[in-house]
């Protein structure tokens, strides 16, 4: 344990299904439970394995659904059965970031906690820890911090923070504005600039300061999450969760506090370079985890299981085997294989935010098994 | 029943494993067994199916090896029990065919049977049926009856016939020469010349002119086999068999026989243009079944196991689905899909011949449950 180990309460948000990791992330398996990793560890669980250096066992936190939370219980060994927070239903991220807020609270009322999405590769751990360190700093001193990571190209598909100069002379800058998802010019622009961050959803800051910006900006959820935290330590506590709950507003943090926080100059930013990547699709899944000479990736291959995947002249690939299955692929490129145990999916790489599609086709098909 | 139905003998040969076809195919459940005709019937079904204008049910044999008597034996219903006939070993199609030819003649001693393999497609039966019943013109006549297919390209997988003149004045053709696959150069001034038609392996003769010619040219064979159909209904059928069969050459009847038959006049054949296809591999077999507007083939899909195939802009696929799962394929062309219930494969159309190296490989690596 460092000196630096419990400053910090982890919070894990374990929610969304990931339909455009189809077929093998379903809405009773969600990509959160998969070893997307590069070793036998699920997304989930090297999520919370990446914040051992920056807080204890005890102050580890994971929101989950109905659905899920016996599979994360039993994942996330280490975490204490009361950090499992299980919501009602599902009422997007800030409601679940606000009840762990509230209960922390309620234990450390400075406490600092950084959120974390569960499904989101990190390449480069010390760098990331190192980070997080940093804006344990910045929320100390009574910001919202949000992690920025350096763009490496124009993505269209991630928000963007735009930066405003450095507070003191650390890496914390201000954030001036939150932006939606651009075109791709503006995009560019974004990039060019060098004043812009893409905004990876990860968030330090003092629980007592979170939950005053979410009170001020949004008072019924502020209101409800509060009469909820009143009666974690009690016997009415899944009366009061499901009798308020379901009256949450469903809205995501970003919308809901930080935006509102950005203009009034209560965010600030460490900018990342630590590899990170929201294993959004098969191809940025394939872009992360490590090739064969060929360029081909076999995502979470048991050598227990072979033979597993049989190629021969193939190149480029994204193959997902499943255990007692084969997958033989022939003169193939740049294409996605993903077999499971009821379904396979052959796709080329460069479409592969289009899996979402099938998903949407079985909808509405009624073909609800296999979604 | 025609007043030809009764004229002739069909015996079908369920042999082969049919490796290109992998991994539909298996040691264990050769193609012949596989539903591949676009209907229910497997190709062997329709094999038989086939000659129903030709041949009563009590006058179709079927000669197949142990392995496969069973499955045989009930996809066949209308076969009777005693024409089965099961090989102890392979011995390759000289002998198979002469156990038929023997079995036939103790019954029937100038009959007329015909040899068909059980893994043949072919699109016109009419025009099949009127061409077998002019070879059994020619097999009255004491000929060794060839069906020659009139090539469509330069094909350098198959045997040819080398053609002379007619025989009177029906479309009876002298068969000069049987020649070995050609080369690509060779294979197109075949075509060119128009004397070559392709070698089906498919016969027509009388039994007591095939067991001559075979005692002839093939002395130990003929030997060994009359010993069998000598025992054929006696006590002693398992025990002599058991005993003889693993001593006759492992032979193929174009080889043993037909050849040696040519040089000397004894061989004719009846040109074919009935949509000839031998199933060899994915492509081909893509190639003959029905394809919806986007060219794409699915094979032996069962509309009770739906979904099945989930196919977005996908063009000119062969697919092969699997009771109980699902393929979807999005963005992709020209590509051959399988899914077995262990294992799948992905391989262009164009390769569709390479696909017996993956079962070359899994051999030389002792993966011998895929194979």
């Amino acid at each position: 344990m460092t000196d630096d180990q419990g400053a910090l309460y982890g919070v894990v948000l374990a929610g969304g299904t990931g339909t455009r990791l189809w077929p093998l992330s379903r809405a009773g398996h969600p990509k959160f439970l998969h070893p997307l990793t590069g070793t036998d560890a699920s997304l989930l669980q090297a999520t919370v394995g990446r914040l051992d250096q920056l807080a204890s066992p005890e102050r580890i936190f994971v929101v989950t659904g109905v659905a899920h939370a016996a599979a994360v219980s039993r994942q996330l060994t280490t975490v204490p059965e009361e950090n499992v927070l299980v919501e009602p239903s599902p009422r997007d991220s800030c409601a679940a970031i606000a009840l762990a807020a509230a209960v922390i609270a309620r234990r450390d009322p400075e406490g600092i906690m950084g959120s974390f999405a569960s499904d989101h590769l990190i390449g480069e751990k010390n760098q990331f820890t190192e980070v997080i360190r940093t804006a344990i700093e910045g929320a100390r001193q009574g910001q919202l911090m949000t992690l920025g990571i350096t763009p490496t190209r124009p993505e269209t598909g991630y928000g963007y923070l735009q930066c405003g100069g450095t507070r003191g002379d650390g890496p914390i800058m201000r954030v001036e504005e939150f932006k939606e998802k651009p075109s791709y010019d503006v995009a560019e622009s974004y990039v060019k600039s060098g004043n812009y961050l893409w905004n990876a959803g990860m968030f330090v800051w003092r629980v007592d300061v979170f939950l005053a910006e979410l009170a001020r900006q949004q008072p019924q959820l502020a209101a409800g999450i509060s009469r909820i935290a009143q009666a974690w330590d009690s016997a009415a506590r899944e009366e009061v969760l499901g009798e308020v709950w379901p009256t949450l507003p469903r809205i995501s943090v970003d919308y809901a506090v930080m935006e509102g926080a950005a203009v009034v100059g209560r965010v600030s930013t460490v900018p990342g370079d630590f590899g990170w990547n929201d294993v959004g699709d098969f191809h940025t899944l394939g872009e992360v985890l490590a090739a064969d000479p060929q360029g081909n990736v076999i995502v979470g291959q048991d050598p227990e299981t072979k033979p597993g995947v049989l190629l021969r002249e193939a190149e480029n690939l994204v193959v997902v085997p499943t255990p007692g299955r084969l997958v033989a692929a022939l003169g193939v490129r740049d294409l996605i294989i993903v077999d499971t145990p009821d379904a396979v999916l052959v796709c080329p790489r460069e479409r592969a935010q289009e899996v979402k599609s099938l998903v949407d086709a079985l909808k509405d098909s009624g073909e609800l098994g296999y979604i």
